[in-house]
């Protein structure tokens, strides 16, 4: 199938279409990197926008429940959902999301549902590539929420908050030291944090433990792109499916108030530059590291550096040198 | 003076040494910067180590005041102190450290401190670079702490603790809703926090902004490189000099661990790496900024880019292309 009759199909919401698309945006191969990079200039234009909801919770916090039941509520509403993930180490586990599949059955199985899983590589610079394109391809395939989830490794919550709209934050009910569990620099990007598992047993203590996590986000400034009592916590039971409506109305009013004072479109502006020049740096560096004489050296200037050796200005111009005009 | 020349005096401890090679590396001129390089490069290697100290604070916490009873208290010991400052804004507000040096009167006239004032450009990347290098030549100067410090906009807290062992953030008392003057994401890179004006009637807000700011820390996860009870919160009286002593002794019992358990090396091996790299990725884009028609071109881009009419991924295939081999 040509790139022109695979951007056709895209536009008219053909699901294996998209999964084939997605699959070309996922290959290391040049040349399907080429036919992916037509593909999404053809799609370029195309005005449709999706909701990008990025969301983030460790293993245990009850991800995959809250996904179906918070989609199955999306899709009985009428909405189109897709949902991504960003996860670093399913190569190294053999692909998380295999288990996420399953356990998402109901979704999986929603006609206007499209779970797609994690690209399986580790390198963080092509996973976050890919992950972008795969977004941009279920914009164009007209779908009204994209949700990308991350299990939280290392870099993947910032990769995922900069692709995202919002950027929702799981989190399970915990009492005293469990309460440090949550990883520093992930909070702060919080736009909403959800604490799960309001059910049962654990019910008082998901309500003790959004009314701390409430304070911590006191403790923080407002931003700009904030209205008042933003970022907020509450409590979800993904189980019985409650507190799903009263999160998905404060999700839209925080998108509204965005989008009414121009923030939804500035950050949008933002992130697209943000990705165009990243992807122009990665391409630069690509280039370097291609080169096996290169990537010595830069192997080799690096650790010269961290030994003390020499000075990282030094290095740096050396290298720089060497690469042809310093 | 030839750079040998000036590469002794600095390592003998000459203080105007030490200032004209800062001067040096803070130079934007192309043979300036070739003088500072092989300077560098002449000083790498010494194998003397200052205790790096980034510092953060808000206009308004007394920051001035503390680094000079902090600064005072620790050459009173014998040692010897260099304060560095990292501020993006001082070329638009005239130099902000002007008056910080005026204000540190006692401090700057002690013959075993050194203050220089921030170097007066906007751009994050050449401040960081100047900073860097500038920490380095004071090392090489035989000081035993050095200072850096900044007043927190925007990136500045990040590149600061990127070249620090220690990260300090310093706080004024606040109640209630001024608790949310701390900016998302400063917080999280505080390896101390200490409230300033424990003294006189803010004193027991003090003692309760501390507490309210340990809480906080609490619900951060521990850090592999921090011992137990890091990171912590402490109240201090820049104006009484009260709290320093133990403030002190926070830092070195920190450092101490650190150094013990390998994470002090390890972190500024990691720093040093992140630095020549970084150095690398700026020469690169650098000469790609300084051809006006590839200026043009990636302003261009990003901008189409921004507007949604060429995707990514596209936008930054075109771009490599045109730099010759995409």
């Amino acid at each position: 199938m040509d790139t022109q009759e695979l951007a056709k199909r895209i536009l008219n919401g053909e699901r294996r279409a998209l999964a084939r698309a997605i699959t070309l945006v996922e290959s290391g191969r040049a040349d399907h990197r080429a036919q992916a990079v037509a593909l999404l200039d053809e799609l370029a234009g195309h005005k449709r926008q999706a909701l990008r909801i990025g969301l983030s919770g460790t293993p245990g916090v009850g991800k995959s429940t809250f996904i179906e039941s918070f989609g199955m509520m999306l899709t009985a509403q009428g909405l189109r959902v897709a949902v991504l993930a960003v996860d670093p180490s399913s190569a190294r586990t053999g692909g998380s999301i295999l288990g996420d599949k399953t356990r998402m059955e109901r979704l999986s199985r929603d006609p206007n549902a499209f779970i797609r899983p994690s690209p399986s590589q580790t390198e963080m610079g092509g996973v976050a590539r890919r992950t972008r394109d795969a977004v941009a391809l279920c914009e164009a395939a007209g779908f009204d929420i994209v949700l990308i989830e991350t299990v939280g490794v290392g870099q993947s919550e910032t990769v995922v908050a900069q692709m995202s709209d919002l950027f929702i934050l799981l989190l399970a009910p915990a009492g005293g030291d469990e309460l440090q569990g949550v990883k520093r620099g992930i909070m702060e990007m919080a736009d909403i944090i959800l604490v799960n598992k309001a059910d049962g047993d654990l019910k008082p203590t998901a309500i003790r433990t959004c009314a701390d996590y409430a304070g911590a986000l006191r403790l923080l400034r407002k931003r700009p792109q904030d209205p008042e009592f933003f970022p907020k916590a509450l409590t979800v039971s993904a189980l019985e499916e409650d507190g799903l409506a009263k999160a998905w109305e404060e999700m839209q009013t925080l998108t509204g108030w965005r989008r009414e004072h121009g923030h939804f479109d500035a950050c949008r502006a933002q992130q697209a530059r943000h990705w165009f020049e990243e992807e122009v740096r990665l391409g630069l560096l690509a280039r370097l590291e291609k080169d096996p004489q290169m990537r010595a050296q830069l192997a080799e200037l690096g650790q010269t550096v961290a030994a003390g050796q020499a000075s990282v200005s030094g290095a740096a111009a050396d290298m720089l040198r060497r690469l042809g005009a310093g």
